[in-house]
């Protein structure tokens, strides 16, 4: 069986928002109880990752950790026409990861205890972000 | 249906080559119209990316980012039997992606407008390249 | 079909662990013979990556990079609960891979020749890290 659904998510600007929840609601009505569930994100100024989900402390030292090796403003980049945060927006896309695959066992992600699946967004003025989802399995 | 395919992409040392259009050729090809397209790069010194595919500025600084931080030479490296880049091909391959999934719509990968697949070659010559395609779906 | 194994990997700490074989083997016993192998990594302190199999500097040197970007005990860093490489490990897993899939061709993966699957301890104490392999294919 392959199930795909695609999902529209508002941002407020750089930051994280969790995706979790609304990614084992789309595997549940799928009906799909043994495979994979692919995430894909159709941009490239945001990006995706499984990250620690307990502490928000974590999330805001990943964004210290970015601001200091791919800082706004860098005159090392040439491609500004959005501004400063343009090409810093391409590089943590790169560094990071756009397609994700996770495990769906008993009808669910499989994820570890302290997994979370994150939207990042890179950029400083809020987004719709497009997240299509294609569940396989049986 | 599942059906594997192999590119052989050349490379003319260091830069990006696009792999999109060869990528929708073979989803083409395969009769498949919803599911994945899984891309797999057999190599450890050049990696897969999806960028943005409109200005080749951002690829450059792209380079140029990598170049900064993972500059060919650097003695903090012993792994040199093949020289300079040698390494640094190894860090950025890493930091980058060797596999790639993209979902498969109506029969043509769905990639978002500004999103291009690439194959990035961190060696400074020549290289061929395998790229083994596995796409699934029906 | 699908087939699902979980693999319980111990570390001795911060270092590599070459899954390879275990991965070749559980594909051999799934008893699929062409599709894809997804390896899923449950933790975000440790990580995967497609690495050069032949020198084993090049994880040596692999390690010394992030060192130097990612230090233990780095001030930057405010989630220090577990310790001064505790937000390292976390950077570490976000900036390589936490999933991979690998194509299945002729019953083993088709790996290139210089490539090997690794699991990448990012705490300096010994774990017991959960591997979940999803094989699909026919």
């Amino acid at each position: 069986m392959i199930r795909q659904e695609e999902l529209s998510i508002s941002t407020a600007g750089r930051g994280t928002v969790d995706l979790t929840a609304d990614i084992q609601q789309a595997v549940s009505r799928s009906g799909i109880k043994s495979g994979l569930c692919h995430v894909f994100l159709k941009h490239t100024s945001a990006s995706l990752m499984l990250c620690e989900n307990a502490d928000p402390a974590v999330r805001r030292d990943l964004e210290t950790f970015m601001s200091r090796y791919v800082p706004d403003g860098d005159p090392m980049f040439t491609h500004t026409a959005e501004g400063p945060d343009d090409m810093p927006a391409h590089v943590r896309s790169i560094l990071t990861q756009n397609d994700l695959n996770l495990p769906v066992v008993d009808g669910r992600c499989a994820l570890g205890t302290w997994q979370g699946v994150y939207l990042w967004e890179h950029r400083h003025a809020a987004h719709r972000r497009n997240v299509l989802l294609t569940i396989t399995g049986d």
